[in-house]
């Protein structure tokens, strides 16, 4: 018996000669996978069996180029680490009728899980209180694979796995994948993480080594920085624009490079958010990550392209008083809303995508999955192998259930449409805000087109204490007087992607996506107010209802 | 409305000079949380709010000594990585009245999980029959905090957390670790792992640098071996017997180190499985603990006591036709059967304990926690807080619920004692069928005490070939020789910690963890049946019926 989600459509056995319809024009149903599944090895969903991406992609790839070695790139770390030994013996468990003493596996017997239920909401209703009220209760059982119930259960998701990640959830992020960006080169392929944040330490460990400088957005995600830092491996920043960072500028630093200034040989690496950009907001379009992409096939570059907020791209903003624009009506249209990733153009090989639940479902799963060439990957798991073993079972089973299970890929599509307009909704309140209360004399602000946050430059050269007092002094000071009149936003010199370089702007982060509407406009009026005294501007007439 | 598990007992808000009852002197009773709860700070609850261990030890400590320091053994990356930056902000959050626009969490709005529910044993009803039959529902709602329902809640959980984990389960950690081992030095404290293998991996960058030999012994878990050999730290390698490793033996390596020889500095580091040890089973007793404990303080190494099999510690065997011996009847009788740890013996605080759920609960949460001085507890935490970020917080609300709210400290203990009993009865299904079916002119062994291996010992000098075959060909003969027989076991080869140092010994490694008992007795039997081939000697006749 198969529950709806999981219904295996007519299985192609060999694709390679095979036309599959392109996927974005065939019409999505509900809470049925899209797409075609290959019929897969059964033996792949057991208790800590290998699983390979390329068998879950759901068309043949090989007329494709294949991606460029990496090999000058890889660290002696990564390039040393054998794989588990251990699995040597695992050639001879086919052998029928074998009885092995060899893995040291607990039995699931001593697992105290009988069954795992999730409330969850059903496709198109998914508010919280929709989610009470229509929520449907989707459960796992403990032997659900050896009863023939579903190809997942509790005795397999709770006991040991592989670094790859299970082939259960693997098979969907594999199709997904290839749905979403489809890389233009023969040899990719997926790999769960526990995280970006440790697929960025693995990452590093991979492809740097100490005395290296890494390229990135002068404005940079700080546990980035702070990651790369202890490993020896600084930072060179590139200048941006209201787009991110910039081709030119960054052709030039790598063609002007002076290894002896920088005490550093010239960069093999950039990492890159190119979607809503932490700290800035700001989102590359399509054509700026296309030139991206040649500076970076210029120089050789291998890129880490991190895109947690991919999917937090945002309707066009109209203004305060223009009607809003309304949600994307087909899935299709949905994917080619979204700026296409520097994955989707990949044609090298040269891109390690990382991606995360953690924006469009929740952190605490902990998965995330990488896209790169099988070198990449293949040395990746290696390390997760011998470090953090893949992502927690309890997780990847909860994710299984509602994601393959029960949603879909269809249902899943949905649920990232509502969370665009929701999104949306929450940047307009704060842009809507800034218009209102803000002294544009000083502040201004390009409206964001993703993720989770909105940048306000300060002029800081009309500063009443400028150029007396430093940037970083007047900036201390701005921030500090914001508190005072009940607000926090965050200071731009705590995303420098290096510190000792100079700087000469100023800019303040302020997040829409955890507060509430209304506590999100007044926090901009009392952040305007502290402007209005900060640089002694007049009292905003119309709103001057301070308490200062 | 607190659940029966959680009953927060009468708060002591000041421990130093309250009298508390010795742990081991309380009667235990069922499903009530044991011992003494400090009244803790409510904020610590909150989402991604910092967890400090220290705060949950029930009673006062202070009147220990301090750990030694440890920056002479600490690695540069460890040394130069800053807290997280960020976290300036968060002093300013007490504020009363402030809005924040800082952090970029997620709202739990859009976390599709509206209800989790598990079904698990109620306490002494703990097998999966009985479980079927009378195991309860427990079940983590979506706003179970801010409805004063439960102090943990899928909200909280699923969102962001600390390096730490979440202080909700970090509190029923160390209250643990504090009742099993009661670490005799005052500032120690407890942080939560993605696992052991992930705290390996961290342990080593954080108190080791490339070049560097470390001390381990002679057969180990092939994974440690594979997790540092990458990072340019080998294994030196320690005789055992069948207590485990040879203090004088370790004792004599360090003093008569030779630097030049061995092109590696003295080592400073051990790693050790002093339980059920992977592969050989070897559990040290008490005073080999000590002794080693002493050697370790004459040559000022820091201890990694690597603890998967501590509860796994099980019945003294007694032998084929012998009575079994009955189950510890009190907590504290259980307590006191258990040898005691390295960290509870630990005055200058120069252990590393990792403990682990993995064999007790189950693989799949991948939490596991390490306990050892604050020096090295804030040492790993800062680089989890840039890595791993912390166990996923599905695993911890599932463990939460089950250990703390439902089971409680008692009904854990009564789980393990469960356990002991099920390892025993596996154990001994093999150490009689070794015992019916081996031939002991050529195989010899041990009962193991603890975790999840046995160890057998092949004459390898008895066998045809030798001298003429190296020890590695004639235990690859074997091997394939019991694969052959329909068996499969582990060649002690692949367990070298020091692959480059000689050996002459050969082992096979069989576990008792995974297979029913008639498998575990028909592989035995199989095994027997290849060794008097291999070894030329007569087919036995009692149960001379095999069928090669």
């Amino acid at each position: 018996m198969s529950p709806p989600g999981a219904i295996e459509v007519e299985a192609v056995t060999d694709t390679s000669g095979v036309t599959i319809p392109d996927p974005l024009s065939v019409p999505f149903k509900s809470n049925e996978i899209y797409g075609r599944r290959r019929k897969t090895d059964k033996s792949q969903w057991g208790v800590a069996a290998p699983a390979n991406s390329v068998n879950f992609r759901s068309q043949s790839h090989d007329h494709k180029p294949m991606a460029k070695r990496w090999d000058g790139h890889i660290s002696n770390e990564a390039t040393i680490r054998k794989g588990n030994s251990l699995k040597q013996a695992a050639k001879y468990l086919g052998k029928p009728g074998l009885i092995s003493l060899g893995g040291g596996l607990p039995s699931s017997e001593y697992f105290p899980f009988e069954q795992l239920s999730l409330k969850v909401p059903t496709i198109g209703h998914f508010s919280e209180s929709e989610t009470k009220d229509s929520g449907v209760t989707i459960t796992a059982g403990k032997h659900d694979l050896a009863e023939g119930k579903a190809i997942f259960d509790i005795s397999t998701a709770f006991n040991y796995g592989q670094g790859s990640g299970s082939a259960q959830l693997l098979r969907w992020i594999t199709e997904h994948t290839e749905m979403v960006h489809n890389p233009p080169y023969s040899d990719w392929g997926c790999t769960m993480t526990v995280g970006s944040t440790s697929a960025l330490d693995m990452a590093l460990r991979m492809l740097s080594k100490p005395g290296d400088m890494m390229l990135s957005e002068e404005y940079t995600f700080a546990t980035a920085v702070e990651t790369a830092l202890p490993m020896g491996v600084r930072i060179a920043g590139i200048p941006m624009d209201s787009e991110g960072l910039l081709p030119e500028a960054m052709d030039s630093i790598l063609s002007n490079w002076d290894a002896k200034a920088r005490n550093a040989s010239k960069p093999h690496l950039l990492y890159t958010v190119p979607s809503g950009q932490n700290p800035t907001g700001a989102t590359q379009g399509a054509d700026r990550r296309r030139a991206i992409y040649r500076v970076c096939q210029k120089h050789n570059i291998y890129i880490l392209e991190d895109e947690p907020y991919y999917f937090l791209q945002m309707q066009p903003y109209t203004g305060p008083n223009a009607p809003d624009i309304p949600p994307p009506t087909s899935h299709a249209e949905f994917l080619k809303s979204l700026v296409p990733s520097l994955l989707s153009m990949d044609v090298d090989g040269r891109v390690m995508r990382l991606d995360s639940f953690s924006k469009v479902l929740s952190p605490g799963s902990r998965i995330g999955w990488i896209t790169a060439s099988e070198q990449i990957i293949k040395t990746y798991q290696k390390h997760a192998d011998v470090s953090t073993q893949g992502p927690a079972g309890m997780s990847q089973l909860i994710l299984w259930k509602l994601l393959d299970e029960h949603w879909g890929h269809p249902g899943f599509f949905d649920w990232l449409i509502h969370i665009r307009m929701e999104y949306t909704r929450r940047r307009d309140v704060m842009l809507n805000a800034c218009a209102k209360y803000l002294p544009t004399e000083v502040v201004s602000w390009a409206p964001p087109m993703a993720g989770m946050f909105h940048w306000l430059k300060i002029e800081h050269t009309k500063h009443p204490d400028y150029p007396v007092k430093s940037i970083e002094k007047i900036e201390e000071e701005i921030f500090l007087r914001v508190i005072h009149h009940g607000a926090l936003v965050m200071r731009g010199s705590w995303f420098y992607a290096n510190a000792d370089e100079k700087h000469n702007t100023l800019f303040f982060r302020a997040t829409y996506a955890a507060a509430p509407a209304e506590k999100i406009e007044e926090a901009i009026r009392r952040l305007g107010e502290a402007l209005r005294v900060e640089f002694k501007l007049e009292t905003q007439e119309k709103n001057g209802n301070g308490k200062a």
